[in-house]
Order: structure tokens, then C-alpha cells, then sequence
């Protein structure tokens, strides 16, 4: 039985609670949380669930094997540093950390202290990424050409970080575990037009072999948009995450050309055939992941969402950042 | 009457032919195209229109007035150039010229021959557009945040230009129609797959006001998207160009700060209201833009889509392809 | 404090109970389920809320006020006659009861007992109901043509009861809210397929004035679909249910006749103006209609969705039976 | 050379024109209008072509073999009888004739003057029919359940027919295309709201085996929908008429009960799988079916389409006007 402390209780923290809680091989001693009023809120879904405003009493707990953080991203490295220290394996939040330095110095930790870390990239766990990724690695889509996702809505805002740090690692985590590449470098623009921070933001990441990644996130869209198109040689494929069936839609489409090169004589042709649409697991991505990190832990492997799957996203993140202040100056990784 | 010689009779040649030869005001007496099989595909038209392989029939002849140059973007200036030392006026394609330089040489000499140039922007003569511009002139969406546009389909491509010189005119002119701001610098991103032209192409223009605009344009996408995000303070606008009905919808939404810039204190409220998709003109937008350019030479009125429009737009293409070679590097404009 | 006793445990009861339970003035004192294993079930979400599998212990009850079945509808009459016998409110779930002396005969036992009941047609409380009602009662279609309703998708199939009392009465009661007036006549068509019982059927519901209303039931549809048109000679307009915003859209569109009735020599104009979905109240509805059966009760109120409202509908649903058994002979009601 | 005669130049005459004068073997030698003004529209597009206001000289023309009938329902009859008895093939709009009785007596009196009938039923030439048909002579759906058609939006009124006439037999044709079937009986419902023809109607067709076909036709709709749902044993499809690409989605799902007819123990078990949408032919479908006359009358074969077709969806319509007028009476066929 894996003994797990949660710390944070806000929007997400409910979930987490009621996933390590309810499987077999774990369950939820202490939940922490800096306001006193939220352990109310805890007992309505988890009445008699110990809680605690004091987050060492996790940390330095002796009986806790498992530290889930689920806190503001600047809160995220101390107390991964903390847990890791007291020998704990730690669940943290996207994204794992506010720098690369960060990031690097607990991945160091835990493979010091023999310990695991996952960053919940709870995405990669659902039913349609999980599609993506098996129809990219069979080579269904044939050579990548590009990866261009839309993710916006009006808010939520975020005080702390600006829209890249909240809404992109999403995107970046899909996006580093489909393509399974090492991007080169990346452009990024946006604007902040409320609080200061960027609220509508633009990324560019260039991978090898002219494959490109774009990413558009916006916190002032009337609309909400979670759409992804992905094309190839072979196949094109458009993923609504908002359709409530039929998510991933495959189109036998192409384009190919008889001389490529040759500017003036080459003949383009189009082919355009079927489309599919391939059912799509119906889990709950995040009972999927924290089953996933106990097995992990049960059988000693390394999860692949693990830090340095995090640090991966972080890292764009930060050059990103870097990117957009500097108004698309391209930062190389 | 005012007689019209047409250059050109590809893909959008017949509608410029039909529409100039049936107002009231012009006819067309001769249409020249290098491909001396065109001649039976426009009589079956237009039986007995005059027709010739040989463009200096048209653009020396003593009896035209009006030269339209319906032909690829690197053939526009010596045929406009031509066509405006020979006393004409110049009804052209988009985009305008391949350089500023081009643009401004036309402009210049228009401008000194008291001839007219009109640039066949034909998007800001559609009912949409037409629309989206009353509204915001009206001030009905509050100060501008964002101009977000998604331009999307599956070909067709063209050798000789890349995909922002081909579809990112579109974009440029009715941005540049709705937002009448000077843009201070572009950033542009993309890649080169099939025939070493850009065939998928991201734009960040930057305008005064943290105002930014962000144009998406792709050959590859298995799926057709026209859709334009426009944030304001007061409200939002979807433009979608493939609804039959309701292209626009404005949605009365937004955001405000309680204390704007403090950002630890500061309270986010969220305003939801109706959404309201107005009628919208339906009207053939070539048809509307042919009439006022023979108003415009009728009552010597300079066209809003003169070669100065034509030349802001040329100006940004410039400044994308600079941009798109050097990795977002930002193209002051 | 109102004291229930919850009949009924499967699909729907959680919500019932939840709801009831969580009222300031009300709280749930016992549930009932046939089967044993439904007390585990519900201790999930409520640990120690008493439960028994004999309904005897909840009609018999001397503390209980109020009586919610949530049972198949075979057994409505049976469990609510009881309850209204013991002096007990009573909360029945839709439809009423399988026939109209049933319905009858719980009205007028209620009434002789002063009790009071309502029947569940959670969908009047919603907020898109709540606006067509609001709309229609302004007159804001003008006088009314027809309601056409589509409501399919696959399963869930009921062993008991055939796709007309199983899905109709969301329809029929909707209907009946927002039409107000009485019905003439029914005639519906069908047919089974595959367990003896209509899996597709069309009712079609006659009003005075030429007022039709139409509804389309089947389970077996590949695809969910939830609509319903109304048209007015003022303005038409369409509910999707399915849609996350903009629920309802309100058509400024009509046709109108110059001289109605002279066949020849008519002429008709189309108006087509505007669309305009209006902002649509968020909330649970079914917290909403247990909040104001309560309120009912507690103020000696009547409330909209009693038990003649429900004798209403099932007097449709059982002319629509005799209907459809008969190939569509005309049932006046 | 078949010689092309063709009366009615209103809103669909242009199309036939056009087709009948481009094929290879066949051209339309006279073209006859009440409206003495029809003949400049005419000339606009087919210059020079021979123009009368008086039928019979199409109908008497010693030069012309085939005569199409492109005018109101009301005239079919009489316009098609004098083409026959004059030798004359005929192409004949639908629907046919206004009665079983007239369509009976137009294909006896080209049987026996050895002369051929068509009934323009010309969606049957369109790429998505062609495909429905085929998967369903495939066997790919299994055994029928219903075919349910929805076929409504704003106007165009007739003033001669009702809706049902003007509507339905679009969906008849296709419908009695792909089931192959002869139905039993027809029960019909519907309302007049402005002009004393009815606008709004519903109509059920029975078919032997259980299969059921729904049709609804509807003038006053404010958005326009054009979707068919067929569901079969082993598969469901779908058909959106609007839908640019993907017009045809066929689903693997299903429902299958262990133990038909036992009521109370059978368990009903769900299938869901992919969705897939083929792609679907792109053809003008009045170009194909203008071509496969000419081929009918050169090997002197009869086509599918052809008055026998043409009377079994007049039968129907006839059948739903008296059921319309009778309230849903059911009219055996």
C-alpha cells in the first residue's frame, strides 16, 4: 500500500485525492492546503480524510511514501526539493518547474535518492493521444510535415504566469511525446493586454528535417477551440479534443510532386480519399496515469512522463518566454 | 463607355472578364492570353469577344482605357508599368507587385500620368468584411486586442510563390482594411516540404497599442478553414467564411481587471452575454468592386484600394518572407 | 426541516438523492432499492445514509414527509398511491403513471388528502426551456406554426416500455410548457425491431389554430441528435441541446402572403434578417425543481409540473400507443 | 444525333439545356416558354439558339426525337401524351404526373409506341446516392431497421402543390432506390399555415419486415437541413447533403439482443466502433443522368428511372395526400 500526501486542494487537487484514493495499491493519509476553510471541502467528498494547512507534516512525514504537488508552478520546486529530500517520490503538476535549472537540479535529486518523479502531463493518457501516438509510430501518417494546434477560450486567467506557461505545456507535452524528436530551436510572439502578462501567444518550434510545431493559445477567445491538424506524406489528421465522439479524424490526403526541386516543370497531384475515424478509448486519463506511476514504483521502471519528460517541456517554455519578450527572436534549445 | 483589355484569362480571369464587360458603364474589347488554346474556352463564353496571345495589343492600343492584369505576381509590374506609360489605368491583382520597390516605382508613375491603379482586394468588398468593418468603426467591440486568422485547405499550391504570397494577401488587406493602423514589425515562421516554397506559413504583425495580429496559412491541411478571431474589450467576433448564414457572430464577452498592473491583488471578472450573428450583404463582391473602380475613374475618386493599400500589403509580404528565411527574426516595417 | 424517503436507486436516484439531501430545508432519511447491492453504492456518496430494500419502511414511515419514486414506471401508481394514502408529498419520476385512470386517480387522492405532487420533467427547469417559454409567452414568434422535435441516439433501450414513454415525455412535456394550449389529436407510427417493444416511432400532436407539433423518438441512431424548430409567423427558432453555448437561436425570418387564400395570384415575401442567441441561464436543473417542489410545499403552493401536468402527458403518450398499434389512426383526445 | 426539344424555361430548364446541348450526341434544337421574355436569358447563354412561346411546335416538330418537360406538375400529363403520341422520347421533371392514374397512362402509351420515359429524378445520379445504394446491394448495413429523412428550410413556396409534392419526391425516389422494396401503406400528417396547401408535413412509409421510412418536409424552417439516417442490423449511416466533403458517415454501431422476445431476462448488448466516411464521386449528377438517356435510347435499353419508377413515387404522393387530409389515416398502397 502506497501512502500518498497531497498538497493543494484548489481546482485540481479534488482529482488527484479521489484517483490515488481509490485504487487498490494506494490511498490518501494527509491532504494539505494553505487555506483552513478547503478542509471542508475535503470532507465532503472524503469525510474523516486527515488534513493539514502545514505542509512539512507531509513533507516530513514518516509513514508518507508518495508526495503529490498540486500547487501554483512557482511553488512547485520546493517542495519537489523537500519531498525528494525526505525520500519521498513525487506527482507534480504541469509544468514541473519555473526554469531548466530547476527542473535539472530534481531530476539529479531523485535519481540520487533512488526516487521517481512524474509530472502529470494527464493528456498523453488520454484515448485520443494515445491513437495519435500509435498511428504516428506505425508510420501511418507517413513523413511529418507539421503539428498546428489551437487552444483558446475566454480565461480562466492566471495571475501568476502568462498564457504560454498555462495553456502550452499541454500542447508541448502532446507534441514531444508524438513526435518523439528533439526540437532545434523556438520563435514565439504574443502581447499582454490586462494584467502584464502575455494573454494571447504564438509558438513556433522547429524540429529536424523541416518538421514545424505551432502552437496558438489565447485566454481571450470567445470561443473555445482544442483543435490539432497534423499532416504528412501519407495521411493528414485532425484532432477536435472537443467532439464528444469521433475526436481524431484521419483523411487519406496528399500531395505529391513528380520532380520536387525542379521549380518550373514539376507536377503537383492530389490524392484524396477516405476519411476514418477510429473509436477512441473512453478512460478517465488521470485514474489511467496514477495507476501508471504506482506500477512505475511497484516495479521500479521509469515512467515516461517522468522529469525529464517535464524538463522537455520546460525548456521550451523558458526559451519561449525568452522568445517573446524579445519579439520572436528565434532561442535555440 | 470605358473599354477594357484584360491580361490574363486563367483561373480568375473569366469573372473579371464577365463582371468588367457587363456593367452598364465598360466593355471588354480584348482579352490576351499566352496560351492560344484559351481562345476557345472564352468564346464559349463570350462568343466573338476579341482575343490575342499578344499582350502589347492590349496595352498599346489606342482605344482601351482600362488594363486588368489577371496574370501570375512576377509578371505585374512591367505589365502594369507598361500599361500606365501607355495612358491606362490598372485594375491588378493581388498581390500587388513582388517588392515595395515595384509598388512604389507604380504608384509613383500612376500618380504622375493621372491614372488610377485599383487592387484587386476583392475580400473587402464582400458583405463580411464590409460588416466587420462598420463595427469596428463603430467602436462596437471596444479597444482591439487581437486579429487572429486561420487560413487553411489542402492546395492549391503554386510554383512560384510560397503559400504567404498566395493566400496571406487575404489576410494582410482585411486586417489592414478593419484595423487601419500602421503595423511597426512582422515576425514569420515556416517551413518548405514538397517544392522548396514555404507551403505552411505563421505571421505575428505587431501593431501600435499592444494590438497583434496573427495570420495562419497552409497548404497541407487535409480540412478548409476560413475563420478569423477578432478580440475586443467589449466584444468578440468570429468570422467564419464557410457558414452559409451567420459568417459573423459577435459575442458579448469579455474580460476586465479590477486593478489592473497589481498583480497580486487583482480581480478578474468575466462578462457573458448574447451572441449575435447580424445579416449579412450578399452580394457578388467582384461584381461590387469592378462597379466602384468605374465610379472611381468616372468621378476621379482615388479607390480606399489603390496601390497604397496594395503597397501596405506588399510591404508586410516582404517583410514575412525576410523573416520566414531568418527564423522570426522581427522585420521592422 | 422535510424529511424524504427515496424509492428507487439506479440511473437517476443518485442525482434525487443528492439533490434532496443538500436542500438547507430537506433532508434525505432513507433510500430504498430492491436490490442489496446498492447500499454500497450509495455509502460511497453518502456514508451512513440509512437504506433498506423494503419500500414499506418508506410509505409506512411515520417521520417521512415526502416520498420520491424514481422506480420504472410500471410501478409509479402503485408506490405513489401508497405513499399519498400514508399522507406523504410525493415526487414521481416521468411519466406519471402508465395510463390516465391512474393518473386520475392519484390527482384526486392527493387532492382529497390536500398532498401535493410533482412530477419529475426536469427539462422544464432549464434554462433553454425557461427562455422559449419566456419568449413564446411574449409573444416574441408571433403566432405559432409548429414544434418539430428530434430526439435520438443509440440505447439506452428499455425492456417495459417502448421509445415513446421512454423518450417522448421530454418532448411532450416541453411541449406542453411552452405551447399552453390543449392538443385535439395524435397520431404516431413505428415500429419494433428487435425486443417486441417501438424502437422508432413519429408523433405527430394536432392543436386548434393549425398549430402541429411533431416529435421523432428512435434509439437507434448512430448519432445523438437533440433539436427542436419552432416556427412563428414572427420569428422561428432552433434549441440544439447538444450544443455547450448557444443552446437557442432565435431566426429573424418569415414568409408572409400579399393575399392569403387567392391561390393564383399570391404573391410571397421572404424576410430574412438577424440571428440572435440569447444568453441561457446556467444551472442544475433538476436542484432548481426539487428547490421549488419544496418551496411548493412549504407556501401551500401548486406547483406547474403537478399531477395534472403529468396527466397531461400521459394521456398523449397513451393515445400515441393506441395510435401507433393501429398504423397511425387518429386518436382525439 | 438525338435532336433535343425543351419546354419550361423557369428555375431547373437552364440545367437541362445546358446538359442536353453538351453532350457529344444529342443537342437541344428548340426551346419553348410561356414568358415571351425567356428568350434573352436564354440567348445570354447559348447565343442564336432557336426560342417559340407555342409548345406545339416542339410537340409537332418532325426534326426533334426527344422532348423534355420542364414546366409545373399540373401540365406533365398533357405535355408528355402529345410528345409520345407525336413518337417523341420524353424526359419528364418530377414528379411525374399529378396522378397514378395519368402516370399509368403515359407509360402504357410509350410502351406502345415503343418509346422511352424518364423521370428526372436526378439525385439519384449524385455521388452520395450511388454509394448508399451500393453499401446497401453490399449487404454492408445488414437487415433495414428505417430510413428517416429530414428535408427542410425557408420557402420556396409553390403555389400549385403543397410541400409534400414539391419535397417528398426527392426523398421517394431515393428512398425506393436503395430499399428496393414495395411498401404496404402510407400514413401522412401536416398543417397549412399561409397559402391553403400544406407547408409542413410528415410522412411514414411501411415496408414489409418492419422497415420503416419517415419523411419530414418542411417550407418554414429557418436553417436548412438536408440529413438522412438509415439504420441497418449491422451498420447506421448517415448522409448530410450540406456537407461540403464527408456527405456520408457510415458507423459500425449496433444493438443486439441475446434472446429476442423474452422480454423480461434478454440483455442488450451496445457495439461501437470506427466511423468511416468514403469518399463519395463528384460528378454534376444532371450530367450523368442526361447522358445515360441518350445511351437508354441508342442500345434501346430501359432506364432504372423510367416512368414505372416515376408512378411508384407518384403512388405515394398520392397516397400522403389523402392520408394528409384525412388526419394520418393510413392508405394502403
Amino acid at each position: 500500500m502506497i501512502r500518498i500526501g497531497v498538497i493543494g486542494y484548489g481546482y485540481w487537487g479534488p482529482n488527484i485525492v479521489r484517483n490515488f484514493h481509490t485504487h487498490e495499491s494506494s490511498e490518501v493519509t494527509l491532504v494539505c492546503d494553505k487555506n483552513p476553510k478547503t478542509q471542508e471541502r475535503l470532507h465532503k467528498s472524503h469525510p474523516g480524510m486527515a488534513f493539514t494547512t502545514d505542509e512539512n507534516e507531509i513533507l516530513k512525514s514518516s509513514t508518507i511514501d508518495l508526495v503529490a504537488v498540486v500547487t501554483p508552478v512557482w511553488t512547485h520546486y520546493e517542495l519537489a526539493k523537500k519531498a525528494l529530500e525526505n525520500g519521498k517520490h513525487v506527482f507534480v503538476e504541469k509544468p514541473f518547474t519555473c526554469s531548466v535549472t530547476q527542473a535539472e537540479e530534481l531530476i539529479e535529486l531523485a535519481d540520487r535518492k533512488k526516487l521517481k518523479i512524474m509530472v502529470d502531463h494527464t493528456f498523453l493518457f488520454t484515448g485520443a493521444v494515445k491513437k495519435i501516438r500509435q498511428l504516428m509510430d506505425e508510420g501511418a501518417l507517413g513523413d511529418l510535415y507539421y503539428y498546428d494546434s489551437l487552444r483558446v477560450n475566454l480565461g480562466l486567467f492566471q495571475h501568476d504566469v502568462n498564457v504560454i506557461w498555462d495553456l502550452a505545456p499541454h500542447d508541448l507535452s502532446i507534441m514531444d511525446h508524438v513526435i518523439r524528436d528533439k526540437p532545434d530551436a523556438v520563435v514565439a510572439t504574443g502581447e499582454c493586454h490586462l494584467n502584464g502578462v502575455e494573454d494571447v501567444a504564438f509558438i513556433t518550434v522547429y524540429f529536424p528535417r523541416h518538421v514545424i510545431a505551432h502552437i496558438n493559445v489565447n485566454w481571450l477567445s470567445p470561443v473555445k477551440v482544442r483543435t490539432t491538424l497534423i499532416g504528412g506524406e501519407k495521411k493528414m489528421l485532425v484532432w477536435n479534443d472537443l467532439e464528444a465522439d469521433e475526436k481524431i479524424k484521419i483523411y487519406d490526403k496528399g500531395v505529391s510532386m513528380s520532380k520536387p526541386g525542379a521549380l518550373h516543370q514539376l507536377l503537383v497531384s492530389y490524392r484524396s480519399g477516405d476519411m476514418w475515424a477510429p473509436q477512441v478509448e473512453q478512460i478517465e486519463a488521470l485514474r489511467a496515469e496514477t495507476a501508471y506511476f504506482l506500477k512505475c514504483i511497484d516495479k521500479n521502471e521509469t515512467p515516461f512522463n517522468d522529469g525529464i519528460a517535464g524538463l522537455r517541456v520546460v525548456r521550451i517554455l523558458e526559451a519561449a518566454d525568452r522568445s517573446v519578450r524579445n519579439r520572436g527572436e528565434a532561442v535555440t534549445l
